[in-house]
């Protein structure tokens, strides 16, 4: 990237992909916490993961206004630029991510806090959750690398996590026809596990604005068929 | 804006308004549709919200890839490059809120198709719809007007729709405690809403990003106090 107008500027952008990378990081933490939570019933850890919400979206709302007046003063050109937007889309997905880790937290504390009729079991809710972190770490990872090779790997991914998702509501309504008594903990449990294939999503959106960022070109609403195309160039 | 180092600049920027005023028109049609459909179990207009998501995301796409190339080109001063930051932002939320047109069209297709033990009450959803429906109106005319009073009312506007969306929830399982062979009509639904709900939310989003344009104060993540004082000066 010859064309940047002076080292001072390579250091603000790459000061702003370390805080993406940090934003990353504490959203990657919230979602393990508000799971250990979920498995523990650890109230304290709930209501932790509620608070430091405060802190992901003020992460937000501050790596933003740093890109602005990055534009505005730089008025970078256009690789630079695309480096930027793609900071700015990212961050609103890892703001949202960090909005399913709060929701996560507030519907596990409903149910360690109701009257329940028989232990919550969140294996399956577990498992998702592993597979939509390791989506989210891939797609950081991306960003960190530059690799548009991972958004066909996610891609593939959140089908996989929406296939689950239409598992674990099987059997919640299975759960809920045997035994209404646990409808309102199954109704919890499934907003918990449609958080986490959101999680999945947004990990999916990161890692094609990746794509747009290395190649230029805008995967979203395509295919896999023409992801696969365009990511490995055959 | 003395600083338009053009007509053409400003012409460019109009059109750039005028598509997101479109992309938002055709958004409002589509849950207009979608919620028409519920009413009336009409498979055909269910498929046809599905088939045209796809011009929604096209739509997107099409204004994202014209702002960037117009910041590429034009080096917009602060106040232009606020109002193009604004629209990359809008036209994600819009395209969002067709993706949720597009779930209410498919959850609804799913509860006509399946077998049913009674028929489906959509009263509720419908007034929640009317209510989102509004709060959508009321932002793409604060974006196009400027209006940076819009968010507080949509601030509020948004609390009603969530309120309204936990009536219905405890309705559903009310409905589904009472009667089981309910529960899988009661999930579909419940989804329904939850979608209806979302387009609150990014209803008030786009409303959130006006006061950002207008005032140059990021007021997302802020509390209604806090928006009152800065939206209204006192």
């Amino acid at each position: 990237m010859a064309e940047h107008i002076s080292k001072q500027f390579d250091m603000e952008l790459e000061t702003i992909r370390t805080r993406v990378l940090q934003m990353g990081g504490l959203v990657e933490q919230q979602i393990l916490s508000a799971i250990d939570a979920l498995m523990s019933g650890d109230i304290a850890k709930f209501d932790k993961v509620i608070a430091e919400d405060a802190l992901v979206n003020s992460m937000e709302v501050t790596i933003d206004d740093d890109c602005q007046h990055i534009i505005a003063r730089r008025q970078p050109a256009a690789s630079d630029l695309r480096i930027i937007i793609t900071v700015i889309k990212t961050i609103t997905d890892l703001e949202r991510i960090g909005d399913e880790a709060q929701k996560i937290a507030r519907m596990g504390k409903t149910i360690y806090q109701s009257e329940r009729y028989q232990m919550p079991r969140f294996r399956e809710i577990r498992k998702m959750a592993e597979v939509a972190l390791a989506m989210l770490r891939r797609a950081l990872d991306a960003f960190a690398r530059l690799d548009a090779s991972a958004a066909l790997e996610l891609a593939e991914e959140d089908m996989r996590l929406d296939d689950d998702f239409a598992a674990e509501l099987r059997q919640l309504i299975t759960f809920m026809m045997e035994d209404p008594r646990t409808i309102s903990m199954s109704i919890d449990t499934l907003f918990i596990s449609k958080a986490i294939e959101r999680i999945g999503d947004h990990s999916k959106n990161i890692s094609e604005y990746v794509v747009y960022l290395v190649k230029g070109k805008d995967i979203r609403h395509t295919s896999l068929e023409t992801i696969k195309r365009e990511t490995l160039g055959h």
